[in-house]
């Protein structure tokens, strides 16, 4: 009865080669590698402010849903037991008083000027992406090999302890005819952010200009097609700069962790 | 867009009411009270022990669904803008270095002990009982007007920080044919405890005797029927024995906070 570990996959094998890659040292864009194995945005910060962000993932549960804490000084995750959480990402940014310092591939060094640091990782959309695609639905960033286009709107976040910032969004162009069906299928995965928070028009939303993202590269968005927007779990690095955090590791945005769980884990 | 609060009932009069009796020093067990609105156990740290606990509930999502959590010191709720988290149950617990030291109507007095509790507000599966009852499957604890039985079980829950503890379970015997009705039905409410853990043999999950509770009443299991058990909100209590917490409040098993939120809101 008691499933309190996620249910891993019993051949990991390709997530466990593309980590591999990435402890080597190479660096790309997650989306569409590994596919069926779910992949998390990561969040790290000294245990004096793990109580402020759990409380910041609770309150917005679609841009934060939590799928793994670790222990306060550990790396590793029950997502994915054979992983270091170090250098397993394939590129990091490191945040120093709420801005960005650096871009790494290995986040060892900067993860050693804390002895108590604890790791948030976070559900991440590519998770239902495969589904779309099994559905006939392009994804229009994997159809061209770019990283998603992710950009920062005007709708605030529900506050919690000295974390604040406004909600992030990544886009996916859809044919009028699918949205509904993009809607669905993508609303069958709650723990990874679930049914889209915005169809149509940017501006409602405070976005001026799709074809400049705030994270990640542009797409096309066709004759007939959509921009459909999801919660985001950049949502976290937002608000580590309008909350002006000391410290802070996270993933760059679309370079993910590969856990060894199966999407299909979160299929509600 | 931005849903960062739950949906509350346009008319929450019944909820309302029913809280100002609780208020004013009336005592009842919360089952079948105001039917539609959803109902939370509550447990209330200080602010030193919350993070551990709001891990615990991360970590043990299926017994500790967290609906809201309080800022340190306040005892208002989103769940319910007008209710007072310290007198609007009907029935509390205060616990003392792990063990119960006392059972009041109002939680006032022990409230004023720390300037910097935090209240924790837990999802119940009364909130999918209205779901039952509609749907034909009789829940014998509301219809013979008693407590529903809750047991504490050999399963531990994963452990977080100080805490630890095995998880409690409700019961209700379902007859064989209703049985995958009654799974399916709590099912589309994950956020309060979804679809049982366990259906059948109370032994293999560490119950000696259905007869003998640990909280609440027993309650008859007709020929035909097998005992179904939900994971349950009272869990935190377990861990609040099990770990030795210097200072907790509580709701009383089974006297819940009724809240001005639908159930529906909590439909997947």
């Amino acid at each position: 009865m008691n499933a309190t570990e996620p249910r891993r996959h019993t051949d990991a094998g390709a997530a466990q080669a593309a980590r591999a890659r990435y402890r080597a040292g190479a660096v790309e864009p997650t989306s569409g590698i590994a596919p069926g194995f779910t992949q998390a945005n990561m969040i790290v910060l000294p245990r004096d402010w793990a109580y402020d962000f759990l409380l910041y993932a609770q309150r917005n549960p679609k841009p934060c849903p939590v799928l793994d804490v670790t222990d306060a000084g550990s790396a590793t995750t029950v997502l994915a037991p054979g992983a270091d959480l170090r250098t397993d990402l394939p590129l990091y940014r490191i945040w120093r008083d709420g801005k960005l310092a650096e871009e790494t591939a290995d986040a060892t060094a900067a993860w050693r000027e804390h002895s108590d640091l604890v790791a948030f990782l976070i559900g991440c959309s590519f998770t239902f992406e495969t589904a779309l695609v099994e559905a006939g639905i392009e994804v229009r960033h994997m159809a061209d090999r770019s990283n998603v286009p992710m950009y920062l709107t005007d709708r605030p976040c529900r506050p919690a302890g000295r974390l604040r910032g406004n909600m992030v969004v990544s886009m996916r162009p859809i044919p009028a005819s699918r949205v509904a069906d993009a809607a669905t299928i993508s609303g069958r995965f709650p723990a990874v952010h679930g049914a889209p928070v915005h169809v149509g028009d940017p501006a409602l939303i405070g976005i001026r200009d799709l074809a400049r993202p705030d994270f990640g590269d542009p797409v096309r968005v066709e004759p007939g097609e959509l921009p459909v927007f999801w919660a985001c779990g950049v949502t976290p690095q937002a608000a580590v700069m309008a909350s002006d955090v000391p410290f802070a590791i996270t993933h760059a945005p679309g370079h993910m962790f590969i856990t060894d769980v199966p999407d299909s884990a979160y299929h509600a």
